[in-house]
């Protein structure tokens, strides 16, 4: 028990201070803080609420402190913060009294650390965002590649279609792809939006009701990129909406990165052999060299229980909060920056395995044949002919236990057997029972025909070209 | 225990059917099950892959079947299903076949439940968006109503805004109550664009693959007014993100919901007695009358914490699930129906709690004028004078102390004790040391002077004259 | 949008009592209801603050209404209850007043809706442990007589053992079964610990403070069942810690069931062939046999992401409520009755699943073989020479690796190459190179081998005639 | 964007890595992990699986390892890991290779990271179960001591018991506060059942099998205080049900903890002044002596909806996982780690805020004397005179109305008045309708009379005497 003994018996003062000091994680946050005093020093002078003098001092200082935060940064990985400041906030601008004295006291006039932190908040969003944007569409570009290799024109790979995890239909393992492309785009759009809605300037709103200091939002929101401000100054400091929001679509975007884990899983089975994981992605065992235990797509699958839980546990934690700022905000940070990251590793994690992985698309073929999986063929055969639909899957069910008892395919069934479940049934079916007649045959708009994927990979690519939304 | 003995004595078969059959709770969506299906046959008719006499004599069957349903829910508050029925889709079917015969078995050509299935949960939700864009405009239209009450020139109603559940700053109860109008603003703008995310019709990805026969998209999309058709039938029959997404957006709507019935609960309070809740929405006590429990805002409260589990839930079902249709997907209904009555609910309850609460000014400006709520006007003045703020901040901090020593208001502190604090100080200052001054100096963008809290009743106005987005 | 239109039309007052009212969920706790208050009035008379006579009227009365809703259960599915009541106890009282008259005002007395809810949820908790109790015995029996039929000595049936979804090791069928019964055994002792907490009589507590009447809370416990009585009017009335309990304790439960649901949905996969489920688990397709679509396994699985939600969501929705009662309480009804009837309904899936479900050990034997799933066997042979094991790893490492090249299996490679990779190396080397040899050598406590798998099933056997804990 | 540029540039094998190594989290074990190397490798020797003299040498390069990463603990706060390695275990044997040269290759004999990691983890949650059984007991004595502060006989501190945020009827503070006792006597019962489930040693699991090795389980579970070892190798590597168990437990009781802190909360606002939160626990603004901002308080109901999603969020993650070993363990971590600096943070910052606040019994006492919160009083005054409950309601329902609409409270109500609305009222009634009166009435078990609240506090001093259950 000596490990942890004692360590409740600290002075109450030092237990409050960790636990409520928020240093020890918004201090990535510093960046982010620093541009936006930045801005807001050169609109205090701009506006005549300090003179352009001061205003110079203060950004000069600021600007200091950022190379030598930079510097610190990138030679030892952190920068060196004082773990007596409680927020990053007071530590930047402990730094600056130290640069630039008293002066600094002034470039907190006409701000609160309520809609500090608030824009600190929206400048990383919409940076991540960014971020998170360009790597679906990498994602999507290889995606884009990976089905292209496999659209060799009447060599087209095909392998089974899975519902209920039990083999149905053959399709193109192009289109089976291109679905999560659509799937990202969805996600980009989501993403989009979180940020048109993120994209809103909250300095000004100072504690909570505004300043009585001649300002100029709009000049602060052109300095930083932003293209709204805001239209109430309580809503301002307790708009939070943009981080649920980016959890949010962080959490359905994980759900596809794992059913693609998943897809990918399946195929590298020793038991299926439709594809192969590469190296990189796996780690192998010293002793046992079958053993490509395919680690990171079990943690994209494991992460996607993680993301959500965020959404949820600040939709706990901000539940019934009056108006309008309360410390429960502070949980936003550590939620928000480990969904971020999770997602960020997972999309790498996913496209590197989708870049890299062998598909072996022979196995993927005979696989494709087994099983029946044309037998729908021969009931839309006969629905042409005018026979209704459940009365074709009838006539064909009994097709198909008959073949299953002598252990053959459907199209090694006798034409004269056919004929006498149906006398519909001409010799033009068999064309249909191969698992590339079948594919051939789903020609519907959005179908696995080559066509229709062709098409298909033609939308991909004007999509790419094109902005999120 | 003979209350739940032998449950599990049951024949496998029937416990097996209890466990999987969906018709208990999808039985909701028969009106938009039917209303797919008239428009399935009709493409077929139309395309000539059933003769148009078939297609009428279908139609003609579907509508008969919806005019006795409704009919039945008319009078017994629910149509009668046969248990028997797995499913809705499997119940209409059954109920068509005893209507037209074997011609029944024609509708499903071109068609699976996979895609079916898809097309009403589109249809549903689509229409309960609908649904809420009205219920929140409508609560929106209150807030500007109840706004525009208090905001008689001159007289404006003040109350104390609070951080941290301590009193901060006067500001304006319009100013207060706008700063929710924006929050449900956003939530318009989510479901919005929810919206157009599931405006895609699902119909003609069959089970997954599409289909041989040549349907037309485009006439079931135009018949059922959707927007858009899918790119990919994989994707199609397995993307739930729009029931992912309205749960989120629900779940934020709920956050907001319980804020404002956390406010309107607080004001409620004897201990603030700033307002009183309407007894149509708080349950009394046959013996203590002044007890008005508030019910509804404790069930707000509560259900906030609801609306999220299913966005969870549904994420760790459906994670890591290869394409395309599992089982698993069935648990959208439940989900989804619980989240959508649930915020309904909510919607209209805090509407009516907001529509008829009666607001008691006098208290809440007699509560805004203390606590030395101004302190932060008398150091914003020096601020002006060329203070920093750092230490304008320490100079009204002794005056403050001194007042609370003396028991006094900052407004009776002597002038020359003031100046002893600070040369700086005039006679001027007095005017901004009330609530009414304090509120009329935050003339800033969004803030919450008067004049500011006018143009953003405008604009509000303007907001709601407009569509969602 | 005439499905909904005018659905928020309707009074206020009708909104809130529909928005409030409890009694279309706790209408299922009326046999509790009337069981609860059957012993209150006992209790009453025997105290003299009824007279015996009084008690009597009121017992014959509830006795009478408990008889008749009965009929109307067995008759319709559900006792016609008054929709304008809002929850079951004022139902129940307002049935007995019926009865009874004026005198039904009598029962209420040292009693409140607090604590009278409070003892129908722990009378519904218990009652449904001992139903799960029982149903996890029922399934761990089902394990136990599984995993025997395995051990036909000498011909004990082997599979490979998964790590990472990759074959790892050979392990016996009876051992990878009973992994299982250890989990559920850990779930009956949570759930035995849940039910001691919740074994507690909350009823005396009234509304938060106790009761001047001359109260006897044991008599009530006694006839009720309860080992204990409450410490504390306050917490008796707000706790439900044990509703919270069994949600935690269903839902690590529900995640045995869905592992278990997930090995048996592989070993049925077509690309392994180890078992067959039985169509009674199974949904068929009328058109494709092979088709057997594990549909109760898919929904064990998607359901263990749906119990745990319940536990989430009622902690959100009770976080920093005061003392003493909130109508927050009343969110744990719908919660808790779907966790207990989905973990129900799944214990029973997978009990049928599992009693019913066909192994194939042949080909289970022969995938162990595959895959040098018994390399390890080398390396430890090579370390029980005194080779440290990284290092034997390296050697085997490179048999495996020419093992591969020449597509033979470990025990074909000839011994002279053994022996070039270390002299150390034996011919008593290859008894240990088969999945039977393997398994044998398991033979450290807890291990595979078959004699400590015997074991093993003595004493789940012992385990199961015992208590639960 | 250059914040991120070039992220996803990184080489694949590097991100792979980054994206699966554990050590930046998992190093959190390296005493555990130590401690259990130390075991392990004494019971090789005890066994002859290794020599005494090996594993002599091992054991003392362990403990030289063991000294010098406290050394450099105590110096930087933490020891020097080196990046490159994977995980804990990978560091330890590194760094023990570099001590004792290939011999640390026996280490690893007869055992896997499988067992080796789940030896840890049950290490960690042991100590850590231990810490927090001593908080809570820690925290259950202030509430002792604060509860007998406030039992001055005769004198004893009386405040308003509420219900739904209403006024009620009036309890004893020390009654509130020991409705909490018991509460956490809950949590500590709870986290001694996971304790004991916690208390099983995996080691000698190896990956999944058990081992050839004559190992001896029981002599490593006495070495490190283990009361048990596995049944199932195959449960044991995979088994984190007490993982799961912990996080529910330390869920519940953040519940219980952010009721605590909100009721503080509620005390020390300035419009109940019941009470005052010490500083030492709150934020002051330089500016606004007024504003004591409850900011721990804030915290804890925060972190009682961050707590939970950790449960939810592995219990997502470890869904439907096949047997034995998958790499989604590794997500329990971090959730571990969080869930419980969470919950011993929220612990030490209630107990501070509970030794260290300080009640104003006159505030609490007048409180409870408005709002007629002893009506209920006059009613079972009533009762006892033979009247049923419902109409003695009634009656004093008419009462408390007629008062209101005078302003005066009930015992100021003239006996004459009284006994026009019944005949049965005497003048006895006024002693029952005073805060005290009504607190002294409530006599039966459990309730809030002095007798009952001492009687009480005597059990709570035995409660916390003994063991944890």
């Amino acid at each position: 028990m000596r490990l942890w003994g004692g360590r409740f018996a600290k002075a109450p003062a030092e237990a409050a201070f960790r636990f409520t000091a928020s240093l020890p994680f918004d201090k990535r946050l510093w960046r982010h803080d620093i541009a936006g005093s930045l801005a807001h020093a050169r609109m205090l002078g701009e506006c005549g609420i300090i003179t352009r003098a001061e205003a110079a001092k203060i950004v000069s200082g600021l600007k200091k402190i950022e190379r030598e935060l930079s510097a610190q940064e990138k030679q030892k990985g952190e920068p060196d913060f004082d773990p007596a400041s409680e927020d990053i906030h007071t530590e930047i601008e402990r730094l600056l009294r130290r640069k630039i004295g008293r002066l600094a006291g002034k470039l907190h006039t006409a701000r609160s650390r309520n809609d500090q932190v608030a824009l600190d908040m929206r400048l990383y969003v919409k940076e991540e965002i960014g971020c998170i944007l360009e790597a679906l569409r990498n994602l999507q570009g290889v995606i884009v590649r990976r089905a292209e290799e496999h659209m060799k024109p009447g060599r087209e790979t095909i392998l089974p279609g899975y519902t209920h995890r039990q083999r149905a239909q053959p399709v193109l393992l192009s289109h089976h792809l291109l679905s999560y492309f659509w799937a990202f785009e969805r996600d980009r759009a989501r993403f989009a939006d979180c940020l048109d809605r993120a994209d809103v300037l909250p300095l000004g709103a100072a504690a909570l009701a505004g300043t009585s200091f001649p300002i100029e939002p709009a000049f602060v929101a052109k300095e930083l990129g932003f293209s709204n401000t805001f239209e109430n100054s309580m809503d301002a400091v307790s708009d939070r909406d943009f981080v649920l929001e980016f959890l949010a679509a962080a959490s359905i975007t994980m759900l596809h990165l794992s059913s693609l884990a998943e897809d990918m899983t399946f195929w590298n089975l020793s038991e299926t052999g439709y594809a192969q994981l590469d190296e990189a992605w796996c780690t192998g065992s010293s002793i046992m060299p079958q053993k490509r235990n395919p680690d990171a797509a079990e943690l994209v699958s494991a992460k996607a229980g993680r993301v959500p839980k965020h959404f949820s546990g600040l939709l706990a934690a901000w539940k019934s909060l009056p108006k309008a700022y309360n410390l429960h905000f502070q949980e936003d940070k550590e939620a928000l920056f480990d969904a971020a990251d999770t997602l960020e590793g997972s999309l790498a994690a996913v496209t590197g395995m989708l870049k890299t992985i062998k598909f072996f698309p022979d196995r993927m073929e005979k696989a494709a044949g087994e099983g029946f999986t044309v037998a729908v063929e021969a009931a839309d055969y006969l629905v042409r002919k005018g026979v209704p639909f459940r009365e074709a899957h009838g006539i064909v069910g009994k097709a198909v236990r008959e073949c299953e008892k002598r252990g053959i395919a459907l199209r090694e069934l006798p034409m004269n057997e056919w004929r006498r479940l149906s006398p519909l049934f001409g010799t033009d079916l068999l064309k249909h029972l191969t698992p590339r007649g079948a594919v051939t045959a789903k020609k519907s708009s959005g179908g696995t025909a080559p066509a229709r994927v062709r098409e298909q990979l033609r939308m991909a690519k004007r999509a790419l070209g094109g902005k999120a939304r």
